[in-house]
């Protein structure tokens, strides 16, 4: 629920002209919102044509479908190598569940501009501009990150018990929430150490949470 | 950073005429954002014509920070009842700040509509539109939550250790942060429940952390 993806691009290309228009738009989105965002501006920060805009998206509501889909695509592919990468370094599953919201918190604290904030909420934020189908991408992402989530810490109370009654869900909603929140503190203050130390209390969380069986 | 005022009104007093379009534009703002909502929509909603509009508000940007100075003023009044109220329940300190996320979360729990969200992160997700004076109400609303709740920390840390290495301004954070990004998962999944769970997951977290010195 991150960072963005940046990628090195050549001009004539169709395909890096679409990651243009959609990294343009993207960064305008997250500085004034979906609905301030001109296909003008994308245009201009782009640095394309009208032509070549309109060659790659019918409509800004197709453009809004294209930024929030590979922005979803990247997050869900990040978490993934990010739960295979815990896997390696630990085989504890409470070291692995640990080390998973460590290597995050190496991300927030390197990543480029955490105060750009996250594209989720400055969709939803927006959520009457959107179609369903636009809103399910947001949806399926929160889902998503759930189960992967209630997955990890099924793991750990094969081996552990947990000190105070829990509700699973509610447990694995913990990284999403306190991330999103992290983020409009973070774009608010501007401070860029907020979201890395706000998510590092969780891992305190789950440390004192968990004892062995 | 939480719940909507809402007051009886009749139409003609002005200052009931000031509210009524404030609650009109808060509603309509959280909805699609600030930028989507226009004046029409506004004066529209509230039933009022665009000349009682104009005579309340100079222009959309006198709207837009009359707005959130009055959802901040409201926030931080509930929050300084809250600690009253909890001061009142409770004398151990532990016990105060315990007490204090427990009636946030009788209010999560029980408020009109948590998936409408929270107006400060719709703001700051359209950041650019609005003026340093209206970013910095945003900004002193943060401070202002962590001020206050780094004292209740303080007063806790007179009798208690933490079994973690804290940072106070990030403790203090920690219940914003949460509360926020729980509004932007329940405005995604529509699921009321979420917010007073996710914060309950901080009391769990602060029982844990600290033991008597």
């Amino acid at each position: 629920m991150n960072a963005q993806p940046d990628a090195p691009r050549t001009p004539r290309d169709p395909e890096k002209t679409r990651d243009r228009i959609l990294d343009a738009a993207q960064a305008l989105i997250l500085e004034a919102g979906f609905s301030a965002t001109t296909v003008d501006a994308v245009v201009g920060r782009a640095g394309i044509t009208k032509g070549a805009f309109f060659h790659h998206f019918a409509s800004k509501a197709a453009l809004a479908h294209a930024v929030i889909e590979r922005f979803a695509e990247w997050d869900r592919k990040m978490l993934e190598q990010m739960v295979v990468r815990a896997e390696r370094i630990a085989s504890d599953p409470l070291q692995q569940l640990l080390t998973l919201l460590a290597l995050y918190e190496e991300v927030f604290e390197t990543q480029g501009d955490p105060s750009s904030g996250c594209l989720f909420a400055s969709y939803i934020y927006e959520k009457k501009l959107f179609g369903p189908e636009t809103i399910d991408v947001l949806r399926g992402s929160v889902r998503e990150w759930r189960r992967v989530m209630r997955h990890r810490l099924e793991l750990v109370l094969v081996k552990y018990k947990a000190r105070r009654e829990v509700d699973l869900d509610t447990l694995a909603d913990l990284f999403y929430s306190l991330t999103e929140g992290a983020y409009v503190m973070t774009k608010t203050l501007d401070d860029r150490r907020l979201l890395a130390r706000q998510t590092r209390e969780l891992r305190n969380y789950f440390e004192l949470l968990f004892e062995p069986r």
